[in-house]
């Protein structure tokens, strides 16, 4: 069962957006639940986001096989996605990525808190995963079955987890939304070092995080989408306010 | 009674010079006291202010409501400038945004203060309102006339105020006003989060901010506008150096 | 006697330069001294670096009166070009500034000095002049003869000195040599701020830039123009080595 | 014996990938050794790395004389590749830059290391070399060849070592690789500095770094070559996965 055209060119664009405002650079990548098997996901062939097309995509097992991959060789780190995906039937699309101001975080035992309601939708609570924790030294690359469920075991169920030395995930039940998260995320960070060196930061009370969470609105989703389209020059695709978020 | 084009015109280049200068990202919006009715403003529908065009501005009563919206989605904080419009007859122009540099400030101790002549427009004393004081965990946006209110009271007669967790309010006399000081705040902002890491900063006196506030000109506006413009990829439209700055 | 068109053309250069490398925004101007009468300077009138034209240069007596002016209004802050024009002979070109980096070490009790090779043309020796000191709560604009000539003292036979809460001035032999040096302290001033975040700085040697100052030549301002032209859009005109680097 | 006009194509998109990505800006140099004469190396004459074309690219011998120069100017510093192209016989390429992010840990007693598995392959011990030690007050250009070789020394069988007050070298064994390590230990400086702030910082560990060393593969350096290409503007030319990356 195919995948509709309208949805593989919203995944072009989620990357091509990603690369333009600074989340990924010539690594990183994006995916998205198969909108009609829940038990494969699609995401590009191993290159660079901002250079990605519609021929690049390929389906996945949830095991991170790909199916029909011809000459074309996949990301060694496809497996975060497949572990996500089978930890968390709600969740429809994930973003891994190395967005600077990210890494600080993970790097460090400062914790990475909304302090800005634009960025609430990271969650209050994130935690950070190490590799080394379980899996000693190596090259901190994802690339298997057993190192994404215990990342996945560490999100849990929250939509972000910082990964050390490393980036970090961000899981959704949309991709507008995940791109949303990834991209306030890196400003959130940003803006965090920069008041930690003023002074004691207040950062959102659990209680106005709880309330941006339950208000957010596809709406708001949007009218970034729309800038974010442009900038990145790809075409804007206007839904309606209605029905899920990810086209199928 | 119509709005000339050229000011509506000139209310689309405001947006597009914020967005072009970083001030505004997707969100964040500039408004105008409409030229001829003083218990109107003019601000576009729901959208990010890079893409807006002049078919997209509305009329808004001061209690924010649309006058003849059709199917166009207002923006959920178009009270704030409601409330300042009705508490402050002598200001034309209001910008709310969520300018990065300007966070820290807003939820830390630190105070911002003009540390440089240019930026000396945003005056000696600047509040930080905060949601939570009266109206407690909030998803932040000040989406009704009670919270509008209690920040037009906070903001005072001043040009400049703080939003804690979210970003600031710019009202003034005229849109080429409040777009200058609305960039010159970022740039101090930024430039005072510098000058803190390096040591006990020298601010400007009140007698050099009254200095500067007294002898500001139209043509200092004029000289940025131009520059602004080209670089927003919008006509200049050269403006008499007497007269109202805002053109009605 | 009129100066050369390629002498006019080169200092719109150097003003898009300036524009393109981030050095002034909408503010700040750069002049030379006549070539063929040193009791002159040709200066653009107000108007945003990135905009000037040929069209705009203006010349101007060393107390900073225009020549023939029409209605082309000047920068208020000309005599500054004037007091160091008349106090320094030698001196055949000139930038006034707000480049950010630099603002900070002009407010706090930070010292500005050359911390990598390409710098060194800033000199050892950098003074802060405070208009508050002789002049008391002024909106800092140096805006007639008396302060410029106190500027021009604190700068002496310097090539750089910072303006408190204000900016700086780069005063040199040659245009291509003082646009050099503004963009290369802007430069410096970024990377002290950061070493300084990092612990105890190593700057320069006296001797170092001594023996920078002595080996420094045209070609190196040369190399870098070339680019700088081509990023601002401008022809590139290639000169000798030999003879004055200032065009005439 | 010629070298391949692809060799020679690709050490322009070197050039112009450096500029494009902000590691040189007017300064700054990278050479491959010639294909067929391992006593020899090509690099440009005299110019900014983004202004360069195949025309400009010059032989030299290990000892830094250029062959066939005709007028074209070179830089005052190559004696640094024909010191390190001397002293280590698998090097490739060389790139020597004054990336601004690496200047503040070339100044202070702060050390170099990665945080991030991206940013592995500059290695875990990092020397920094100060020409003062050896040779006093200079205006610290690697302009003989006694210099290059005391620097080729404290390189040592590294990947990188950074220059007091000037900047670094990277060699390897391949153009692509080289360009790779010096953007990304651009982006570890940039992180180190800001993680710096937050807290004591997790580095990767000894093992970590060696096993990411160990798994290093040329797709990944093509990745980014491909899209460091399109945003330099130059041509990506895939070379196959198999064969030495140096392209002959």
């Amino acid at each position: 069962m195919k995948v509709a055209i309208e949805a593989l060119e919203e995944l072009v664009t989620a990357n091509r957006i990603l690369a333009r405002e600074g989340v990924v650079d010539g690594f990183g990548h994006v995916s998205i639940r198969h909108p009609a098997r829940p038990d494969r996901f699609v995401m590009s062939r191993a290159r660079a986001p901002e250079c990605i097309e519609v021929g690049d995509l390929l389906e996945y097992t949830l095991d991170g096989d790909p199916i029909d991959p011809g000459d074309r060789k996949s990301y060694s780190e496809r497996f975060i996605h497949g572990g996500i995906y089978q930890a968390r039937p709600e969740v429809h699309a994930i973003v891994h990525h190395h967005s600077p101001s990210v890494i600080p975080f993970g790097v460090t035992g400062a914790r990475l808190r909304p302090l800005m309601h634009m960025c609430a939708s990271m969650g209050y609570d994130i935690p950070t995963w190490d590799s080394q924790t379980k899996f000693g030294d190596t090259n901190l690359l994802v690339s298997n079955m057993a190192m994404a469920c215990d990342l996945a075991a560490a999100l849990g169920h929250r939509p972000v987890a910082l990964m050390r030395g490393h980036g970090a995930v961000v899981a959704g039940p949309s991709l507008r939304e995940v791109v949303f998260n990834a991209i306030y995320l890196e400003l959130n960070a940003d803006l965090q070092m920069k008041s930690h060196a003023l002074g004691e930061v207040t950062c959102l009370s659990e209680g106005e995080v709880r309330a941006c969470l339950a208000t957010r609105a596809s709406y708001t989703f949007e009218r970034a989408w729309e800038r974010w389209c442009r900038r990145a020059g790809r075409a804007y695709d206007e839904r309606p306010m209605e029905g899920p978020l990810t086209r199928v």
